[in-house]
């Protein structure tokens, strides 16, 4: 089943996307809830992030093609480091944003990047679970960005704008309860042309063993979403460019760049 | 003014704090609200950390005396990094707790340490403003202890169970919306012992210019709050200690400390 956040005629609702149309439902998606017998053309609506998540995780260098590529494009060093062990990222709940909206380059920022990745939402309260009791936490699965900057800001350590800054997290266009985690396609395109193309079979941290690892310490809340990570290769974002994601089993998440 | 939000009797509301009293607000303290007649012993309620903020920043290594403190205890080299750029790190919402609530050691950590440090609370939406109209959006100043774990979990590089386990957030008393950020003590005592004592005209990054540097690329949102960084030493807690920070002109943050 598809779930989706939007918004029309400036009413917020979550709805059930099937075929060309989405039904209006009333109620708590993480809760309960009733689908009713309104909806509306998927054309109509307004695309929002597909939750309001209090925590926004990422878990990065997760895939050996991604961490090759990056060891050849930044310190080789750093990168051996960082991907030695299992340690997640954070963004800024603030900088999501959804499918359609336009990601903005910080005017002083250098090498802004894609990373087009299968995103974990979370379904109910998680703490110390096991690998296998995950899936019974997880909601479903949606589309994410992980829009990152390097270049001049590779020394910020923090990775506080190189990741969070506003707009660098897109993610939609909706929530797809029913894949297999362990294997689909996530393929980003730049301009209609195939910049990266990898399969979930290849994470490090598989999605279990991430939402396993992160309530080890950190509990997980309905709503909340992680980032896994990018299959492959990163290119550079330029203003006028159109990035997509996709995942055949989830959608599309297409988002257009701008210069600030 | 002394803003508090608190539970009773499983009712939760934000009063303003007189003597030994908290008088019940109506409304959102971030837009209109007004002070009802109703009022309660601050003895009877339980305080809740002071906002539900959508972001949780943490600058560190934010004071000389700090960081030559922590270029003894850990990897000089990396600290000597750290401390070279403005870099903020996020701790994540659900590691928030209050006053008198307790923090929990990690069965597998082997160095949690408190970090006693004035809070900057903001007020309004905050985007590219200066240190000079900083203080405009800020709403006031609260009291924080950055739990932080080293040890073993140093090379996390992240810091994501270094400083965002469960419970290491400890925010509180109250806001206090009339103090002068640059000039005040904060003292942090160690089971009555006083630990460590500096003052905010010693930050690198004093509180305008915080505000303003995280502005430049993130959007700030009333109830966000900035950890501002500990003035010097920090200490290893153990299972039953009580650590208080004391800001004289605003409170005293208390916590008792457990075992997992």
């Amino acid at each position: 089943m598809k779930l989706a956040r939007f918004r029309i005629n400036d009413w917020e609702s979550y709805g059930v996307v099937e075929g060309d149309r989405v039904s209006v439902i009333q109620g708590d998606i993480f809760g309960e809830y009733r689908v009713t017998q309104a909806s509306y053309p998927l054309a109509r609506v307004k695309f929002l992030p597909p939750t309001r998540p209090t925590g926004f995780w990422a878990v990065g260098l997760n895939y050996a093609a991604h961490v090759a590529h990056q060891e050849g494009a930044l310190d080789a060093e750093r990168i051996r480091r960082e991907s030695s062990i299992f340690r997640p990222w954070q963004k800024t709940v603030g900088c999501l944003i959804g499918h359609e909206d336009q990601v903005v380059l910080p005017a002083d920022s250098d090498y802004v990047h894609y990373e087009g990745e299968l995103v974990i939402v979370i379904g109910k309260p998680t703490r110390r679970v096991t690998p296998e009791e995950a899936p019974n936490f997880i909601f479903g699965y949606t589309v994410g960005n992980d829009i990152s900057s390097e270049g001049s800001w590779s020394p910020d350590i923090s990775n506080w704008r190189k990741k969070c800054s506003d707009t660098f997290g897109p993610v939609g266009p909706w929530i797809e309860t029913d894949i297999d985690p362990y294997n689909v396609e996530v393929i980003t395109r730049l301009n209609g042309r195939e910049g990266d193309r990898g399969n979930t079979s290849g994470m490090t941290y598989g999605c279990y063993e991430t939402v396993s690892g992160i309530s080890q310490y950190v509990t997980l809340h309905p709503g909340d979403i992680i980032l896994t990570g990018a299959p492959g290769a990163v290119e550079q974002l330029h203003p006028g460019d159109v990035v997509e994601v996709e995942i055949p089993e989830i959608g599309i998440l297409r988002n257009s760049v701008v210069a600030e």
